[in-house]
């Protein structure tokens, strides 16, 4: 059974989170939520949906995930201004496997480094700071480009859902 | 008597606009709030401090404000998200009157393309954001550069307070 890593904290986007999740969790993947604290109960931005988490960013490893999953709001914000949540997303994109970043996920790969040269989109207020970082911005619902599947935001969370599990069977 | 525009949207970080706007108030400046829509009531994200906008971001004139703050939380994400924010802080910015940002405001300057070259300071987390638009980033608690005068977050408000009503007393 495949498992799929979710970096999440403090007043992520709800919907982007439980979508994706029941989505994954109806296919038979197991969800692995990871954060700042194990054991940390984190609570989403607008319907304060609340979420343990099962492994801090320092004390998981790369090698037991098939998959991460970074849900958007301030959480992304949130975890990049600490240096283990950025350690892991860099060890994480390093092994190449596949990684769904949607609404502010970027933000946490533009302090990590990883999207220069990259087509990839995300929310409307951080399109300056993904062209910024060197990434071509693409204004569409779904942008795959190798293992980075990423979506804007709320309105493209259908798309998104079926690119993920369509990579996931792949895998 | 000197006008003080804020410009602000919900889930600002109240102590980042409570503390400067009663110094500001203590010393005889008036405040004009500045947001998306007049009459709104945005809200804080710690304390829920209640704001009600005086001025859309489009219907204020530059020529009606002495010095502009904006304070951080995800006010400033939320407010780039849109273009007349942007517009509003450009027409400003051009305008070379002082500009107080705390915290996440660096955002709002960089979707609106305006810290190249320049020295500031901000919240941890957005950096590499600062950077990669070209600004060189300060780790101290008040960074002076021409019009801008920047500070990190809460930590810095006593010491921000303070260059920022010497900027006014000067004008």
């Amino acid at each position: 059974m495949a498992k799929i890593g979710v970096l999440i904290d403090d007043m992520f986007e709800d919907v982007e989170y439980i979508s994706p999740v029941k989505a994954f969790e109806k296919n038979g993947y197991k969800i692995i939520h990871i954060g700042l604290k194990e054991g940390k109960t984190v609570k989403g931005k607008k319907k304060g949906t609340l979420v343990k988490i099962d492994k801090s960013a320092q004390n998981v490893s790369v090698n037991d995930l098939d998959a991460l999953l970074i849900p958007g709001g301030c959480s992304p914000d949130h975890l990049r201004g600490y240096n283990e949540p950025v350690k892991f997303v860099i060890d994480y994109f390093n092994s190449d496997k596949p990684l769904f970043a949607i609404c502010h996920a970027p933000q946490i790969l533009i302090t990590a480094q990883l999207i220069e040269g990259r087509r990839i989109t995300g929310w409307r207020s951080i399109i300056q700071d993904i062209k910024n970082a060197g990434a071509e911005f693409v204004d569409q619902a779904v942008v795959e480009d190798d293992n980075i599947i990423s979506s804007r935001g709320p309105q493209d969370i259908p798309l998104f859902i079926n690119a993920c599990l369509k990579r996931l069977e792949s895998l």
